[in-house]
């Protein structure tokens, strides 16, 4: 297991594999972003987009998904505050093979529980063409290994 | 149908209704965010949360479906650059009932492309307390009405 302590500025990380097809992306947006570009190829057409593409908030359930699974399951992970400058880089359309870059920013103790501590970590997801096509700033909260650092 | 010219800033809308399940929380988390205080009552109970707690993309789609069917729907919307200051103030658990408060808070025409405008709108997710569980500030893009304003 993963603690604050063990994380240092700076650290990158590259891992996940996840085909993002069609039918998800209609199935994610008719429940959640019901707009005709991603729930309706022909009406997609006529957008500005030109084409089906995902939900923006789809894109980052799966890097989520991602980032569970290639980081989060091995730290004592105590959820986030929320996210900063979050960005849509470029559509994700049906075939797109994602995975996900993390690198730490900064961390530091928090000064109200010196039992955790606040971590910042710029996550990227990128195709495969190996281009970014969302980027955000998590405010991850992590259980320290021990209270005396 | 709503175009950039119609939006002012200060400009604020209150709406939907949206009652989140247990059911939904975990196949929303199982899917997408597999940490354990997301998809397991017992293993939530032990955690910092003391219960199971929804996702915070979860929360953020729910909000989204709500903006979509309250504001988009009638908005010649282009999709959004991104999201700045998305925070989850407080948990969203079973039987939370959300709704949504929005307030536009710039807009400004493209200098690259006359025919659409950048409007930055927050958005505040309540529960049934009229407590704010999640807050965030749009970067949206919509069509105007002319290109000579």
């Amino acid at each position: 297991m993963q603690y604050y302590d063990d994380l240092e500025i700076g650290d990158t990380k590259e891992f996940g594999e996840y085909e993002v097809t069609k039918a998800e992306i209609v199935e994610f947006a008719e429940r959640y972003d019901p707009q005709p570009f991603h729930t309706d190829e022909d009406a997609a057409s006529e957008s500005a987009f030109g084409e089906l593409v995902a939900s923006g908030w789809h894109t980052a359930s799966i890097c989520m998904r991602l980032l569970v699974e290639g980081t989060l399951e091995e730290q004592a992970a105590m959820g986030a505050r929320g996210v900063d400058e979050l960005r849509w880089k470029r559509p994700v359309t049906p075939g797109d093979v994602l995975s996900v870059r993390t690198e730490v920013l900064d961390k530091r103790v928090s000064e109200s529980d010196p039992r955790r501590g606040y971590v910042d970590t710029l996550l990227e997801g990128r195709n495969q063409h190996d281009e970014v096509v969302i980027s955000w700033i998590g405010l991850g909260m992590i259980e320290r290994r021990s209270p005396d650092g």
